[in-house]
């Protein structure tokens, strides 16, 4: 995430203390994943390339940070070994192993074939051993999960997962309702994307502050901040995935038309356009589920005739602000000030 | 299990004690799926079907009491409230939901149609919502099992499930294999069969001696039992499939062979046929796999010809033996002697 942010240079020491931390976060993950069976460890390793912005990672270690109000001087004092504990780093490695866990799966239910500018899994290796492949993405992570000495973190990071799933089921079930409204698309959000990155949040915070500190105001705070960041996060993906560049986004995109799941720029559309405008959009929708992508330019055209562009930018730019708002809570510091940066980054970047 | 067991009277007392559990299994089972989506909960409540001879939990418990060297005096005198505990019972539940999870996923690769006499949840709902509700079961286990007090039992749940994704990536890379050997054939069933049923035994122990006690010799022999009893489960399992009346065995039968899975029959079959016979035999395999089950008769027969069947039959024995013969260190006592009939019955079942 912090190589689309341009970082205050107050806030370089910081940047640094994150830097340091990540060569952990990938090692745990890569120690747990390896196997015995040398063609599991290669597919391990060649999923290893869907590892992006590493956003999960990141928010669990700057929360946990963000959460120490002694972070300032620590920093200054160059004394930073505690920051970034073991927990930090492990809880850093589940949330990303659970989301690689969710992306291989979604590459098969959405039948995609790019990923990270490379071939999907389940193009390279088929269906069945990409679903097999994800399952043991999600086990390896819940027996990392739970090498921690609480159950708390299990508890968390299972609940996150449950959550997400019935937002998939939520999506598929709302395939190809044409009118979808808006209030069902955010509970699909919050569900399917939200929930996760939220845990990752609450988990930097209790690294911190210790695992019976679920209801501190902080935990709660870093908590809210994550649920709101991840809805603006999916409203920015779904936005890249109808109009953004395949070989700038690294990833397969017009997926969602093409799998009948309605975002907030088209439900945004079809509530403001006229009658005709409505059956021509519609149109040009049910062609794109029936993989034939010529009429998403049009589309698009008629998006932005209606104000739904800017109305899904005005939609993400409030959640950015619920986010940070959760963040007053917390005591002025660097931490928190980055995590405002990555609130806007969510929503600025194009991949 | 019990409903196969020829229960002698001096074991009846324990069974009304197992009997007494389960309901007890099943409502925190249902209750852990709740969902506030009505779609998901219909889902949960259709796979329940596929709650069959519950085995896991039956092991959980068994084993928990097994463990338990007062409970011959418990049961005597009644007082046998304190042998399922509760986390027998969310021990049990868990082992459950993880196979349930297996066999929806195994449903979706299999493309299997009947469970349980009924339509599988994937000819109904489709594959990716066979796929998402996989997901959601198996993150539903991780989620129930945190709530315990101990990080160890996620622990040993989390790495049960990982090792059986691995047995499944083994099988799949030997898909079509028709010079698969034994040792390899053991190896699969090892990791997705005996790696859950281990578990859900040392489950059982833990639960009653305490979570610290994974190096305990009662929990080392009920593990030891369970992984045994788990082969000796699979090789039967794989028998049905090759000669199991669909009717009987109440799911979709000859799956193997039309998926490519060469099964301890027939490796033993290739293994001793002359080179006419042996080039029939692939020829027949062959067929299978093109969802041609015409041959399989011819195929039983050739089978049974070079006293494979016989042979299988001796297999799933001395597992079972290995199984019994690992309980000797426990001290003799009706939990021990019911364990002892359930191994037994594993490998005699018609379904």
């Amino acid at each position: 995430m912090q190589g689309v942010l341009d970082i205050p240079s107050e806030l370089e020491s910081l940047q640094e203390v994150i830097a340091d931390a990540f060569p952990s976060v990938i090692e745990v993950f890569e120690q747990q994943l390896v196997s015995d069976l040398p063609p599991v460890d290669e597919m391990c390793k060649y999923i290893e390339r869907y590892r992006g912005k590493m956003l999960r990672p990141t928010l669990v270690l700057l929360c946990g940070i963000a959460a120490n109000d002694q972070h300032a001087q620590m920093i200054e004092s160059d004394n930073t070994s505690t920051l970034c504990t073991h927990a930090h780093i492990v809880c850093g490695a589940v949330c990303e192993m659970v989301h690689m866990a969710t992306l291989v799966h979604d590459d098969v239910l959405d039948e995609a074939e790019i990923r990270r500018r490379g071939q999907t899994l389940n193009m390279l290796h088929g269906n069945e051993t990409s679903v097999i492949l994800g399952d043991y993405l999600i086990a390896s992570a819940y027996e990392l999960c739970s090498t921690l000495d609480s159950p708390v973190p299990s508890r968390i990071v299972g609940n996150a997962s449950a959550v997400m799933c019935t937002g998939e089921l939520l999506q598929l079930q709302h395939r190809d309702n044409h009118s979808l409204d808006e209030a069902t698309y955010l509970e699909i959000l919050e569900r399917k994307t939200a929930a996760l990155i939220g845990a990752a949040c609450e988990l930097g915070a209790l690294c911190t502050l210790g695992f019976d500190q679920r209801e501190h105001p902080i935990t709660q705070s870093l908590l809210r901040f994550g649920r709101a960041l991840g809805i603006a996060f999916q409203i920015q993906d779904d936005v890249l995935d109808l109009m953004g560049n395949e070989d700038q986004v690294g990833k397969s995109v017009g997926k969602d038309l093409e799998k009948g799941k309605l975002t907030y720029p088209l439900i945004h559309h079809l509530a403001h356009a006229d009658e005709q405008q409505t059956i021509r959009s519609l149109e040009l929708i049910r062609q794109a589920a029936e993989h034939d992508q010529s009429g998403i330019p049009e589309l698009i055209e008629a998006i932005g005739s209606t104000g739904s562009i800017d109305a899904t930018q005005s939609l993400a730019s409030s959640y950015v602000d619920r986010a940070k708002s959760a963040l007053i809570e917390l005591p002025e510091s660097p931490g928190r000030s980055m995590l405002d940066l990555i609130a806007d980054a969510v929503i600025s970047r194009s991949y």
